[in-house]
């Protein structure tokens, strides 16, 4: 949770260009209290779609509450989760926010973004904050596509890129079912010896 | 290039789930021999879309020779390179298929497909065949939108999802510039500490 620092929007695609699982926040627009109701969706399936200007597109199941409530306010936020946060992660794709606070459920802290009305996930490595431009259906999902209007990370763990530390690269990426792949090492092709 | 097994498609997902660069094959419909003149192009930017139709998109640059092809002949595949094909990975990203044949130039072998006219990439641990169902623009990119009609994978690296090996999993995720992510571990959240 340590001081986020703003991520230069050219650079902002680098937060999930290596496929992490993403945590993503979004609201109830007609909720009680303000900023609204905030809930948490776990989404394994999000890309990168334009880099100028910087778009990203999450892909969410149509019966989901989460997908509701982007319908109606057109804002979300990516939020990226390190390693400590697996069991956090994990629970949040399990449990429905119409039936639970997953803030509270899993200890989590939301904070103001700077240009969205959807929270950040405090404890989450970087963020994203976007607004819907577009939303596709594709068989048994929507695409909704967003543009980047800000984007913060971790100083210590992302420095124009990911960067590796001694327990490797810190973001988690899903393999499947209860399986996560995590401690990846970094390689830079112009000198693999390194 | 092992001999490859059929993956169901209901599991075809966890290909590229957990967010690796992939080379995704094309064909010029128009060119002479048979079956067309391929193409590679390397893509960090993909996802999956749809469970049941199982359906995948990648985004490409409204500039490419890959994007006129795909446009035109509405097919494509995913191959999934593992770690020992790094430099061919980043060769193709940075060559252009209008001069040069990158099959020969990276020494990679192509393969017929079961379902598409698209060769596979014989190297790769895992291939996906494509037929495109839609075309969105979203900023500076095309996503391609496509069904995935048939599945492949090494039994030896993906078996129900990618495994794990003595260096890890074999997959490479794109951080940035010439840097990737590989070796990842797998952590299982229902057994953290095994």
């Amino acid at each position: 949770m340590n001081h986020k620092k703003q991520v230069p929007l050219s650079r902002a695609n680098r937060l999930i260009n290596h496929g992490p699982v993403i945590l993503v926040t979004c609201i109830d627009p007609s909720g009680n209290g303000s900023p609204g109701k905030a809930n948490i969706i776990t989404l394994a399936w999000n890309m990168v779609l334009s880099m100028s200007p910087p778009m990203v597109g999450i892909a969410l199941g149509r019966g989901r509450y989460s997908h509701e409530l982007i319908e109606k306010s057109r804002e979300f936020v990516v939020n990226i989760p390190s390693i400590d946060l697996l069991e956090a992660t994990w629970g949040c794709g399990r449990v429905s926010g119409r039936k639970e606070d997953k803030f509270a459920r899993f200890k989590l802290t939301p904070l103001p973004a700077r240009r969205v009305a959807v929270p950040l996930i405090a404890e989450c490595s970087g963020h994203m904050e976007c607004l819907v431009k577009e939303a596709v259906e594709t068989g048994d999902h929507t695409l909704f596509v967003g543009e980047v209007v800000e984007a913060l990370a971790d100083p210590s763990l992302f420095s124009d890129h990911w960067v590796e530390t001694e327990r490797g690269i810190q973001t988690i990426h899903h393999l499947g079912g209860s399986l996560f792949l995590h401690q990846g090492k970094v390689v830079d092709v112009r000198h693999p010896n390194q």
